[in-house]
């Protein structure tokens, strides 16, 4: 198997992903082909030693950069490590594709290049939400914002299949957001999106709030990716400013201070359950090919995890399964 | 001033709002007319020791719960506290009500007895949202999960006064929750708002993100009541999720039940910051007349908090103002 990386997405730069390709080739049974600035990536593989054979560049001149509007730059930018990463996907030089990059351009190039599976109507994209009892997949978090019903089902088929395979859950409990658990509720998408996935074969168990999403009351939380991208965001920004207010409330003393200092080892573990780099990355569902985003500010190790990610969504054959499921189950 | 208040509603009965009423007028230089079933209340009120003269008693036999349809409980039940404490509003008996019952069912009664202001075309809920910084406002929190731009305009113009007079914030920071922050970015509900909130005359600092509102980015947080319901809703489900898992750590070993021990100062005045207790209630905004929701599980503190906002409420002529300004500033 040969996986393509993007040598020059993430705020972090192209080091950390040579580090992480270079960790992923020995620890797995995987070929790599970077796709980047060909020199500075060759110069920076020469500091490893490594099985020469297992890792490739492609030169690729151009960087698209996260200020860009995404559709607007894989346009322009045809020898962005992107746009030429995702041809080679499309042309088979690899299997499947990892990159740090703008998410939207991602997506966009993705949409453009490798094009959707038949008959799904909108490609989505799928993160690993870290909760109080282990992960769920919340599709969409962020790839469309106007959504039809139809949308969302096919969020929940894909999502489900994901899950089942690669996160290894099975049965996935399928949860639709809203603002309230009782049938009928919500906005005027929700409710039709409710009735769609009543009548699917997935583990779907209706309705349910924001407030339990943490406490991990659904595998594959669906939504649009309007709100999909506030459940995430919010879900940040709450972990943050908790631990942020907390941290100052204990400098305000010695005693305090002496209390964190025991309570170390607890807060680590806690810190850890929130490290998006111990899940890999944000997978696009929905395209020919699997297509994984890792985080921007990824280090070698989220790299090397969203690489090994990427290696499982191909070998479990998710898009066939995808492809097969969303013609048996969709209405559309 | 008189204050209407509703005997029966919250999860802890009509003992908490008898022991708050009288806390109210002991506190503040108001009457209060308790509507509910009379013996009852009249018996409670009895434990107390108070001038009679400042609380009333209106008969209302029925009890509206938070499993009722809405609009269906208040056609159906006529004699329930929120009808007839709303009649009795309408019917100038006294100068604002506040409810700790359904929420559902105050703000469709509000809208069917007491009638929205002129020129308003839907009544939201706004809830004090704390933050790391201190408090912002919530606008709408659920009563509207399909909305046009226009509303979301209404929503920032009556946030933003209420913020002002109520709140005490001078020129208060209207964001508006979005998916990015630049200009263009979100779903077409959102960036036609975006255009009419940057014509208006508020002090507009345009699209927020999810991400930034525990860190109290803005004073007036403004969305559609389906995203504004998630947000709330997910910012308790953390807060919970957070000290439970936090808590579970912490049981794990003798020296960090020490360590929570020495921090538990800190970690008391942290969750204070997150007591709805502290903050009154959510006033439907939009209505006539001034209305107040307190908190289902409000306990006495949580209903004399109530009743201050609402006195306040009043005091500083909130509904004049939106009825000043929505003229002024709506594109309707």
């Amino acid at each position: 198997m040969k996986i393509i990386v993007d040598g020059m997405g993430g705020d972090k730069g192209y080091k950390e992903v040579v580090a992480g390709s270079v960790e992923a080739i020995k620890e797995l049974d995987v070929n790599i082909l970077i796709v980047g600035q060909e020199a500075i990536i060759k110069n920076e593989l020469s500091k490893y030693e490594y099985p020469k054979d297992k890792i490739e560049v492609l030169n690729a001149e151009e960087v698209i950069t996260n200020d860009e509007e995404p559709a607007m730059a894989i346009r322009r930018k045809k020898n962005s490590s992107i746009v030429i990463g995702l041809k080679a996907l499309s042309d088979n030089l690899g299997d499947g594709f990892v990159s740090a990059g703008s998410t939207g351009a991602l997506l966009a190039g993705g949409l453009f290049i490798v094009k959707r599976i038949k008959s799904i109507e909108r490609a989505a994209i799928a993160t690993v939400y870290p909760t109080v009892k282990g992960i769920s997949l919340l599709v969409d978090a962020g790839a469309n914002v106007d959504c039809k019903p139809e949308y969302l089902q096919q969020f929940a088929i894909m999502g489900s299949i994901y899950c089942e395979k690669i996160l290894g859950i099975e049965s996935p409990r399928v949860g639709l957001v809203n603002v309230g658990t009782e049938e009928g509720k919500g906005n005027s998408l929700v409710k039709e999106a409710y009735d769609l996935l009543k009548k699917s074969d997935l583990n779907y168990i209706g309705n349910i709030e924001a407030r339990d999403i943490p406490n991990g009351i659904a595998d594959v939380i669906v939504s649009d990716g309007f709100v999909g991208n506030v459940v995430l965001k919010l879900t940040e920004g709450m972990a943050l400013s908790i631990f942020t207010k907390l941290k100052e409330e204990i400098y305000k003393s010695q005693i305090s201070k002496i209390g964190a200092l025991l309570l170390k080892p607890q807060l680590k573990s806690f810190v850890k359950l929130m490290d998006y780099r111990e899940y890999g990355g944000a997978p696009l569902l929905g395209l020919k090919k699997p297509v994984v985003k890792a985080h921007g500010s990824s280090d070698s190790l989220a790299i090397k995890n969203a690489i090994k990610q990427v290696v499982n969504f191909v070998d479990k054959n998710v898009i066939n399964m995808i492809e097969e499921d969303i013609n048996k189950n969709t209405s559309i």
